[in-house]
């Protein structure tokens, strides 16, 4: 079983530079599995944005719904980095798709890989309670999900201000 | 005195779980202390889904305000667990209590405890400044509420996805 | 260069008061820059409760924009207390003006300084998306600047619940 890392945090506190990194030093060249649905400009920005930093290193797929399918697929061509794991549940809700049967699928498959996976995710419930029932859902959802993959990882890392801080 | 410890994070982040473990850690049977008051399907569904959780273990008392009562009626019966100073600072609120006089008591009764006290509570400021002045009043009360007792407790524990990090 | 230290945490999570108990201990007096302007009574209360806490150590200075300037003017009277970053952030977005070229700036002015400073700044990224367009440019420039204060900084500091957790 190959190493699996978790980087949670906030909005714009360094997740996804911190898996860029820690992906590249677990292999080159490595594969990034983008989870984004671009649905609106400003979703278009944050994305091309992403792209221009990682640079030519990077072989890039794009799997709004079917991470089992990209990770058997893209296993043996270098460490995996999925971005992110709160998009893809975000997919699954939106879908009207099982996202319990697809996180413990998820999870069942990661005993699997040969080539590493490197995970980065959002902290999304430590706001005040919000006001409508399908946003407390999804954080609901979204803490669920990070519970089962961090459950099922090597290390878990916390950023705060772009810096790390080591849970597991 | 006996042992006092808080274990605080976000939604679904596993402070729940985490607080019972340590709570049966200290000693069987223990006392599940809930400050919930079940006032919607939304909660009845949650609090059923904590009590399928727990188990024969526990002996379980429903309090939404009088905590002070509560842990002296349930001294010596065991560790205690309050899940959780969220609700309970909620329901003070609702109900126009003076939830600072109300918090100061809480923290006077602790030294006198002979068995020890597990709170759960959570951390709801991280987030965008709520709109509503409620709200923000809300989250500030929770805020002071948290660092109050987290003064009085030997231990406090910080969960992320599921996961302990030890912050006193 | 003197000594740079960033403290960032939730709402009522102690920031202020361990940034404050930090600067003293950097140097007596201290400079205390307070980047809020007051535009409402909530405001207000919330100002005189902090000057209340400081007491007469301090010498109080206002500025809501210009901390390159209010640090030059106070460089060499004592360690500088700036509380806070989110504030200033607030500040530059309703003025309009450009706060990437702020933040560039006050971090290139940073290894000028003789006197210590010390940053309080919030964590506003881990609750669910906002709604609104505006409050989501907000949490992204806050976690931007965060993100350069905290690099610029030799350390930083989460509290949680009054207590502090060391990130660097």
């Amino acid at each position: 079983m190959s190493k699996t890392i978790l980087v949670t945090g906030g909005a714009r506190s360094g997740k996804s530079a911190l898996a860029e990194s820690m992906t590249l030093g677990l292999g080159r060249p490595a594969v990034y599995i983008a989870t984004a649905t671009i649905w609106d400009d400003e979703m278009a920005a944050r994305v091309a944005e992403h792209k221009a930093r990682r640079g030519p290193e990077w072989h890039t797929v794009q799997e709004p719904l079917d991470l089992v399918g990209a990770l058997a697929a893209s296993d043996g061509q270098g460490p995996r980095l999925v971005d992110c794991l709160t998009l893809w549940l975000t997919n699954l809700m939106l879908g009207e798709h099982d996202w319990r049967a697809a996180g413990q699928a998820l999870c069942a498959a990661l005993p699997e890989q040969t080539s590493p996976v490197v995970f980065v995710t959002n902290e999304v419930g430590l706001g005040i309670v919000p006001d409508n029932a399908l946003a407390r859902a999804f954080r609901d959802a979204a803490g669920t999900i990070n519970q089962w993959v961090a459950a099922a990882s090597d290390e878990v890392w916390f950023t705060v201000a772009g810096l790390p801080m080591k849970v597991k």
